[in-house]
């Protein structure tokens, strides 16, 4: 059988006269776009220019809903309550659906950003939330989250599409979560490694954790991190090598 | 022939700890609410409770975009260019309208807010950009304008819907201008004579002048202001006695 | 012995065409100022005017620095580490003692706002970060702080003058600490129980507690709601009792 | 007579995840660094970094006020009054004088950025009020602006030290302005020219125009550009060579 993976990637967080990130460069190599609303980073004209760029590659667009934050980059918990954090959304998703209507094209999929995306993954109001506020805007999305995370569930009890987004470039513990950044072993830097790592997810449904053990989890989306100076380099191989390992890269809903 | 009037009046302009306006009050007067988008003023829980404020007062719901610029409350000219505006204003109008998707109503008609509207109404470029927002977003919408105004020329060169707004309580200068607010003879404060003048809109096409002549004008929506002490008093003496005077108020698409 | 009180008030928290408070009605009765200083609130008109009045009502001048987050008034918990916190007040207090120099004032106080007030209360490091920043920037500033507190330990640790905070109209629970709000017994309307409860602070150094004890509390100031629609019968009730019963209400450096 | 130079940059105009401008390298070169308030750029951690590492580099210290407008980096118009301007630079200079006193460092100079420089460069009012605030705050502080411009004589008027600011990379047209970015003759890139043009600037009190006449001009201080590919190796070359000509480089003050 045919294992397919989407290689997806956070985009269109500059700002102003801020740029970060290689946009135009990753979309050479990535199948889905994750595009910040102007929230925890973005703009009308970086929302704009985003969406016309990945519209270009081919790269299916989707909502990167964050804390609105930009002075922290939607990376600091803020004590929002769920009901806020509902409306931050239909707030954010609904201003990038203008920007995908203008530029005729689909939206695809919604990925909280930062601490949203940590804290939907494991409190389950807060998974709730983002859930809803996804399906009451539009019921097709399909819902972007951490492998094993609340916000899968709630999302599939919804009744949304769900996609459980992996790791190829960070280790596992044995209880199935990312080991902390802080911890040397962290982080993969050998792209041989991190392609077997995700082969291994695919074929066996596990994954290696670092106490020489391994866990059940499912891969359907691979998080491209576009920040660091080998982020482009690391997925081009990356995807070049998952291709040769027969692995089809393609995004969710092709 | 009947005549008809809307009566139109910015709303959800408060934000986080501070409150604007009477919403709630002027929504059992008004037959549409132009509902701010974040930018000027509101933010997503003052969008929410908006939006179902007005839906429960079967009040028409109307987007009201202005430049980003909370500080200011969208009254100072900023220098946008026309593709920055027309990118704004996706943003706000696809904002608002997934709170109304989530609440399942209907957007009718947006209106630009301060210092993009006094743009819009005399600059030729800012106008398009505006109505070419609308019209990209939903070419259904009604948009609403000065009336005589580069705005409203340039929504119907498109094909849109407008509305011609006129002002009950303000006088007007031999061009058909606004006699400017620092005037002492801006302002009318006489009910009486301010449903006079809307007749003589609506009956005769014409409004009388402050050097005493009088200039055609068309005229679909009263603009409503919310603010000030007898706001609401005001308002609702205007509707009975234009209700009186045999005008039928409603809302643009009714 | 006279027995003698500040009065402190949060002031100056408009901002932009938002208004909030009555700072210039409460500047009759209280002593001490604690002006917002454009992060949680405030901006620099209203740093500007707020600084005017209070030097006009002869007040003395407080910073309120708080967390940089308008949309939340700084009510939100946000998580700042402790080198955040201490930059964010020699920012603040800064620029509001450049508005002292303008207008050749003195600034006496500093009292952090909020979410800052709250975890400065509690959290050792949070309560240093506070300390040291007041004290780097001019070790002549008193520092204002929740009786018993965390930061007035910190304070006084690096010599910093402190004034312990009460409350008038709050009632305590069995550990000196604030009955939560939410709880029904949590407010003290009634002015006299409110002065009673003042006195006994004073002239015996405790506080009735909820569950019919009493217990230890240091008194030099005592915070006034400027919100509220009797916040200013309250504060003008208060201060004609405190001064029947013979105390001298007078701001800390007096 | 022995010829002197300042050479200034704009710095500490990273906001949060975002960096720009190379202040680490460029503070080896320059002798005045105009340090962002955290209005149009910066924010407390940038100013409290930028403020350690000039004083490490020995380089002296300005404000860098400017326009409220991270979005748009200071440089859009922005429709201030001068009473407006007034306060917006005591309160960013009041907040980088705080982060001076901690690190136990003077302030130098003061220099207004993008929209604010341009404005007060031409307009007296909005020139006056810069002088004013600057003066208000600390008649010793050195107020930098263009050459020639209606800044400057506000602050001469005032009493203060000003700095004629001048472009070792722009050239100048017949009435002794900079010829405008767009035009093809606007930029010097030939390091040899740029140091000409600096010594014509010195020795003899003149600028070549681009329509091959010359016009007066005074040169305190260059304005060096921190951004841009080539900034760093510009400002290596510029000033080796400056020294080669027996110009020495030194900061306003020495």
């Amino acid at each position: 059988m045919v294992q397919r993976i989407d290689l997806n990637c956070d985009m269109g967080e500059s700002f102003g006269a801020y740029t970060i990130g290689s946009d135009e460069k990753l979309l050479e190599s990535v199948t889905s776009a994750n595009i910040a609303c102007g929230a925890h980073a973005g703009d009308p004209t970086v929302m704009d220019r985003t969406i016309r760029l990945a519209k270009e590659h081919n790269v299916s667009i989707g909502a990167h809903p964050g804390f609105p934050d930009i002075a922290g980059f939607g990376r600091r918990m803020i004590d929002f309550s769920p009901d806020e954090i509902y409306r931050m959304i239909v707030h954010q998703i609904g201003s990038l659906q203008a920007f995908c209507k203008v530029h005729g094209v689909q939206m695809q999929h919604v990925k909280p950003h930062g601490a949203m995306y940590n804290l939907a993954a494991r409190n389950h109001d807060a998974a709730d939330a983002v859930a809803r506020a996804v399906y009451d805007i539009n019921a097709e999305l399909v819902l972007f989250g951490l492998a094993g995370s609340e916000l899968l569930t709630a999302g599939r009890k919804l009744g949304l599409t769900v996609a459980s987004e992996v790791f190829a470039d960070r280790t596992y513990q044995a209880d199935g979560s990312l080991t902390p950044r802080g911890r040397v072993d962290a982080m993969i830097n050998d792209v041989d490694y991190a392609v077997q790592q995700v082969e291994r997810m695919l074929n066996e449904g596990v994954v290696r954790t670092v106490n020489g053990g391994s866990v059940d989890i499912e891969a359907d989306t691979i998080c491209i991190h576009g920040d660091g100076k080998h982020a482009i380099s690391f997925v081009e191989k990356l995807r070049a090598m998952l291709e040769r390992a027969g692995i089809v890269v393609s995004s969710i809903g092709d």
